[in-house]
């Protein structure tokens, strides 16, 4: 294996790794009034490289079988994983191969939302609410917006 | 293997994963009056964390057994090899277990310079130029402040 073979599979221990080090497991939950419920729980895995390292992202893409490599930002290009089906595939491997960096408490936590999702939990107002409470601790506590609505502190008060 | 085991060794793919993601070849050419011939060659390899990942850099220095962790930056942490015998242990495990990124071409150069400094060359004037050429095409071809001194310019127009 060498970096002059653009088409070989990556050793998975190297995906690790490299996920440890550039990869980022993010869940947002956006307002989205198309939906019943009024929110979109969005969980994904994204590896973000200059464009110059291309060939690494498709060859990730290819050695794990999900998603999709797109432009991030100017020079910068994404292998990111949304769909849930991915997902649970990338849920598989990391439990099989654990991340060795504190990303690896990150991942626990997007675990436990993937498999809450499984379970459609994302669909209802409580499941929303434990999703979102699960959430709010990864990647640097960013404040949830949906725990901060009105109306979902209204709800919470009322039950 | 898990992120609960501190004290266990790394897989070495997962450390080429990692230092694909977050390390850094580098050679500094310095000025330094009290060396002979005026300039010092500083190859390094350098991995930068957070200190919360502390544990890996510690693993990783273990695993390898080369390098010292210290303090980067504030909050940072970094697992730091200089001595010319751990920078050939360096070369000779990236040879084995090459890197998957555009990192490897510049590890490629980083090479040929600890193999220069095998043979002193850093200790003479042609061999210091040869080194300072190949360095300057390395992390985005900073400038040599060693080639633009006005003595080395002087010396390479005489030659």
């Amino acid at each position: 294996m060498g970096a002059d073979n653009p088409q070989e599979r990556l050793d998975k221990k190297w995906i690790v790794g490299f996920v440890d080090g550039e990869g980022c497991f993010h869940v947002a939950i956006n307002q989205q009034h198309k939906m019943t419920i009024g929110w979109q729980v969005l969980p994904e895995l994204r590896v973000v490289q200059h464009k110059r390292d291309r060939q690494v992202l498709e060859r990730m893409r290819k050695t794990l079988n999900v998603g999709v490599v797109r432009v991030n930002n100017k020079d910068r290009l994404e292998l990111r994983v949304r769909k849930l089906s991915e997902l649970n595939y990338i849920v598989t491997f990391f439990e099989k191969h654990p991340l060795m960096t504190t990303k690896h408490q990150n991942f626990i936590l997007f675990k436990k939302i993937i498999l809450a999702m499984n379970e459609k939990k994302h669909l209802t107002r409580d499941g929303l609410t434990e999703i979102a409470k699960i959430a709010a601790k990864m990647n640097r506590k960013v404040r949830s917006r949906y725990l901060e609505s009105s109306e979902t502190i209204r709800q919470t008060r009322s039950t």
